[in-house]
């Protein structure tokens, strides 16, 4: 089921006593650098240091009270995996999580922290799909979805009813807004969002080279598998094709997606922590890495830039800005 | 003379087209560590990177347009420079600074960057307000004092007039702030702001240890002088007595302050970037440290930390990260 404005309504009524209401803040730095007004929403000061509580909070919502004792399990890179298992101890249910072994360190622990089982799998060997299946099948477990689910979509578009609020309060009408895409549950809700409040704002994608699904999809009409390859060091953003419910939703809101190469995540990194004072993790700046990419131009137009997640391992962010610091 | 609320709100009309509105965000890390609610006014991500520039921006808005040619003189550690550079950067006047050679190079290097002229002195032998005078008599240059102006403390206020603001709109009632303070700028023109604005916060002033000027002053119910000694890891903070126009504030509208050891402001930097995902300056960071070091117990309160300062070398924040990391 695609979901509608009405549900990005309903979620952010039902996810306001457990959410942050993240800022969007004008950046004097970029608005210095490109010539136009650039503002920032800070998703890295989200509870769980990621948008990806919105969605989860809200899915956890829905399951109704008597099913809640058999609890969740999802698969994740990390931030999700956060996202869900948060919401699970603030609903007093057990969690279940598929991690790759290679996630990092940072969002291993800060999941298990959170209470949640921790399951790890290959990355390139195991089908983490499966392996959820047949935890759900043990369990009675409710699957949670990284994206491609209503409840979800409608969690994260949150984002974009607070960007939308917060530029109508600061008087101004935002051109663009560049979201990080992985499955692009976060994109697609948050133009669903934007369109709903009544913003006439583009909306674009950014992805990693290689694993740039989302642009490949729009620019074809019709959902696109990307190459794949390599891992890039956005190990947040590496799905390799949108959700079949995201799609529905982008390929009438979206506007045309962009690429950025590890090199250009990388140096946001380094951008983010040495000009913005943020830490952020090296997916969690793809947005802001088009820009600094020349992706897009910036000049005379007001901008919005999600920094979607912020739970890179301090040794990440150091090592970026050892390699390429901020000129 | 000591400015009044309505100075306050004269400053936040002033500066409103050159200065970010920053943020104020709750923590949920830190309501979790504290059975608080916690929220934090980012600073950091002030045009510049820390408040001074609202107070330097409505001091030279005040300047009349007939001795703007002359410029401004400034002698600070940094974070003030970098403020009135910008602003007389922004209203195309000439600015020469007068900086500790010591002191970060990124705050060097920044005000450097915002068109200012350096001079730089040494902090132990020279006499930085001997070296300002002399270059105002030679120029006829406006001096810009760091604190002791009421220009200054007004226009440091106004970040305490959208603490005020943020509150009323989420619907909190803050019972306590924390502010760093060195000269005291920026913790009287809070406190002025939030009782003007009907507030009932107790406002408290954060020092390191040995410079805590402004907690022996209170006790002593009149100016007393910090003991000194060893620089202070907060290069930001070494004021050794609070202003005379300050403490006319601040005995009749602070609460009493407290002090922190350089380990409680390493371990905040650390804590910052790790879990609040946060560059934070060594002295921007004091209103935490005092925090996490127990000097306030926050549980059952709603209380709001004053991050104030971002400029710090990330090799500060890397070497904190390493030496103290977080938990």
């Amino acid at each position: 089921m695609v979901p509608v404005f009405a549900d990005v309504e309903a979620a952010a009524a039902r996810i306001a006593p457990y959410a942050v209401r993240t800022p969007l803040v004008e950046s004097a730095v970029l608005n210095a650098l490109t010539g136009g007004r650039v503002f920032l929403k800070l998703e890295i000061l989200q509870r769980t240091g990621s948008f990806k509580f919105r969605g989860a909070c809200n899915r956890l919502a829905m399951i109704p009270l008597n099913e809640r004792s058999k609890g969740v399990v999802a698969f994740s890179s990390g931030n999700h995996a956060q996202g869900v298992a948060a919401a699970a101890q603030l609903f007093g249910m057990p969690a279940v999580i598929v991690m790759p072994s290679d996630a990092p360190r940072s969002k291993i622990e800060g999941t298990r922290a959170l209470g949640a089982q921790i399951v790890e799998y290959d990355r390139v060997q195991d089908d983490r799909e499966a392996i959820a299946a047949r935890i759900r099948e043990e369990r009675g477990a409710a699957l949670v979805r990284p994206y491609d689910d209503a409840a979800i979509i409608a969690g994260q578009g949150t984002a974009g009813l607070e960007i939308a609020e917060d530029a109508a309060r600061f008087g101004v009408t935002l051109d663009d807004v560049l979201s990080p895409c992985s499955g692009g549950g976060l994109v697609s809700g948050v133009a669903l969002a934007l369109k709903g409040a009544g913003s006439a704002a583009r909306v674009h994608s950014v992805e990693p080279e290689r694993f740039d699904g989302m642009k490949r999809s729009l620019e074809a009409g019709a959902r696109a598998q990307a190459p794949g390859g390599p891992l890039s060091i956005a190990d947040a953003l590496m799905a390799p094709i949108p959700g079949v419910i995201v799609f529905e939703l982008a390929k009438d809101l979206l506007a045309p997606g962009f690429a950025v190469s590890d090199e250009d995540l990388e140096r946001a990194v380094s951008f983010a922590a040495q000009k913005l004072k943020l830490l952020v993790e090296p997916g969690g700046t793809a947005a802001l890495a088009a820009l600094l990419a020349g992706r897009i131009d910036a000049r005379g137009k007001t901008i919005a830039l999600i920094l979607s997640g912020g739970n890179a391992d301090f040794a990440t962010v150091a090592a970026a800005v050892a390699r390429l610091p901020a000129p």
